[in-house]
């Protein structure tokens, strides 16, 4: 039995991150990708429009998400009840069990500046998703950018408060953790 | 009298706005540049790594200031009054009364990707500054990064907001009605 995944874009993603960590994102072509994946290069642009685009294959699915979730919730929910559930729907299905893996990209991401900027794009991504949730749902503009904005920054800093530590708690208590301590500095 | 200020840098910058305006970002070259400035690319190359570095001529100035102001404030300064009190002497002396150039740097912002993602990681700076002022007056990891991230937040969707607008409220009053809000939702 192959140690590959029979879906071309899953073995495409699998062959580069084997090589990111080996010899660097820099350093890696994306036919060395192909040619670990047994795969050609037209089949790769097919998946991906860059070697730096296998990094940031969820952020699509992730927007998709949480605009599902958030067209969904009844519309008496508030919106901060909305953000505790969604979070932890998001936490529980996309990150728990992911340490390892995830604790490897953002090693990877530090070494580029070019990655780094793609990162705050992704979190500007999730932001903005949320903004349209509530937009949607019928929130004023500037509550809706601000509880997207908030949402996203608390997400992040517990993602990494969570990628730092060995600690037992889930993500998704990181992340109850920090709504609780921005609420005790704000007073 | 001439038009153009006698500092080379400042004449460089006001060259690159007004060409930036007339024909795009994109398509504006260095040499158009200095041409414009009658300087040469050299002068340009001294003052610039390139041309998007027109755009964030005050990121270190900004950073710089946020570094002095929390060095100098007395230590018994509570983290939200520190926040509050230097984001007012942000306000006054870097934003108000830039409206309109403000305004054109925004829309030109808006035009590019890469200075869009460069923008992103102007705010990034801003909340790093931040979080490392904190810790330098011993406020713990977790607590200091969460307080740089949600500082710069509001303060960038408050920019936002006040160029959005052409009510006569200052900055600084819709930085206050920002933190106001947030800490409605969170409750």
């Amino acid at each position: 039995m192959s140690r590959w995944p029979s879906d071309g874009r899953e073995r495409l993603r699998q062959a580069a991150l084997e090589l990111f960590a080996e010899q660097g994102f820099a350093a890696t072509t994306v036919p060395e990708i192909t040619a670990r994946a047994g795969l050609t290069t037209r089949t790769f642009f097919r998946h991906f429009p860059d070697k730096r685009a296998v990094l940031f294959v969820d952020e699509d699915e992730i927007s998709e998400m949480v605009a599902r979730l958030m067209a969904e919730a009844p519309a008496a929910v508030e919106p901060m009840a909305l953000i505790r559930d969604g979070l932890r729907v998001l936490a529980e299905t996309r990150f728990e069990g992911r340490r390892p893996e995830l604790r490897a990209r953002r090693a990877l991401v530090a070494t580029d500046a070019g990655l780094q900027e793609r990162d705050l794009r992704k979190r500007a991504a999730m932001a903005e998703a949320i903004r349209t949730g509530f937009l949607t749902r019928g929130i004023d503009a500037s509550r809706a950018a601000l509880l997207g904005e908030v949402c996203a920054t608390v997400l992040s800093l517990s993602i990494e408060e969570w990628l730092d530590s060995d600690d037992p708690r889930t993500l998704d208590h990181v992340v109850q953790a920090t709504f609780d301590t921005l609420r005790a500095e704000l007073g």
